[in-house]
């Protein structure tokens, strides 16, 4: 059994594991460690105790003949979450009841990977939980997460760093980037700022106008 | 060594072999077999040559100090195109080096998987080749290509299909989905039409007015 136990404050974030690609053991190790509630995507909960670890909360419209109920002995405690909506996937359901369980973060992993419409649509749908959840992406190479306006953090020199824009994001400059952007439009499928990097130690700016930018460290 | 040589008409798709995660044999050996042209992309000449698949054109900017002229004896006849421009990918260049090749149609694989942003990246960027190049890009799990204006083609019942507007597309309809749409706008990051699927045995039509509209088949 895993012991992400051991912390139980609320003001951690959650950790959601959804149905796409396994992560590495070593990545999910550390995000359960922090995690003060675990949620479980739908039929991903096979491949999740298999790996030995206590589960909170296992969520999803159970649609292809899943019987969610047999893990209620082997994972007693367990909340389990019936969301038969067909007009959101089960990664947005979880969103919701995070909020509504006024839970402010959320880690994801196993949300890229095998199919990509689900990979495509896991990325870009964060964008609409803007103010309501502090929602981060992440699998063996990458780490994903919507921008505010005026984000900055400080990175070690030649951190891979892209830009991803939902649609169009206007009025961007950086500081301290490889490629700088100055008053830059970047538009999905025409213009994106994938594959630039940190100049320097230190601190990286990046400030956006309007629209919705997502920021990937990404590494080999 | 593969057979992919046997058929060698340039009416038939390229194949272009990018660096993301590799795909099954099975997938890689059907493309071989058809495919004119075998384009690699910069180091996943490495992982392409134990395979024991001849490659006809080496392209990248080669900038990890990577020597791409020992390939020039072990795969004689090879072309090696150095595309040094930080401004496009490499997926990008092979593009374009098809395109002036007046090659008219091309399937790409590995270009999926690993980093986040390099997927995201080729899947989205092939909306600026609409009219100069038919992309569709295959894995183990997706296959994805831009829809004209007015899309047919016969589908098995309950065969899944997404819709993934490339910012926003207007005017959608469709028939022969089990979650029709009906002039319709779909949004990334916002409505998208992820998750549908064939109703019946038959010919679906989606037609769009305008926008970029990836259509994915994809299967678990």
């Amino acid at each position: 059994m895993s012991s992400h136990h051991i912390v139980r404050d609320d003001q951690e974030p959650a950790l959601i594991i959804a149905n796409g690609a396994a992560c590495n053991a070593e990545l999910l190790g550390q995000l359960l460690e922090w995690s003060p509630l675990v949620v479980v995507l739908d039929s991903a909960i096979e491949r999740v105790i298999e790996l030995g670890i206590k589960v909170d909360v296992l969520l999803g419209d159970f649609d292809r003949g899943f019987d969610p109920e047999i893990y209620k002995t082997a994972q007693y405690p367990i909340e389990i979450v019936h969301t038969p909506d067909q007009n959101k996937t089960d990664l947005e359901k979880a969103f919701d009841y995070l909020i509504d369980r006024k839970i402010p973060a959320v880690n994801v992993v196993w949300a890229t990977g095998k199919r990509a419409d689900h990979t495509i649509t896991n990325l870009t749908n964060i964008v609409r939980y803007r103010n309501l959840l502090k929602i981060v992406i992440l699998d063996d190479h990458s780490k994903i997460f919507l921008l505010p306006n005026k984000f900055e953090k400080w990175y070690t020199s030649k951190t891979p760093i892209s830009l991803i824009p939902i649609g169009v994001v206007n009025g961007i400059y950086s500081t301290n980037l490889e490629y700088p952007l100055q008053n830059d439009t970047l538009t999905m499928g025409y213009r994106t700022g994938s594959s630039n990097s940190v100049a320097k130690d230190g601190i990286v700016t990046i400030i956006h106008k309007n629209g919705d930018l997502l920021l990937m460290e990404c590494m080999d």
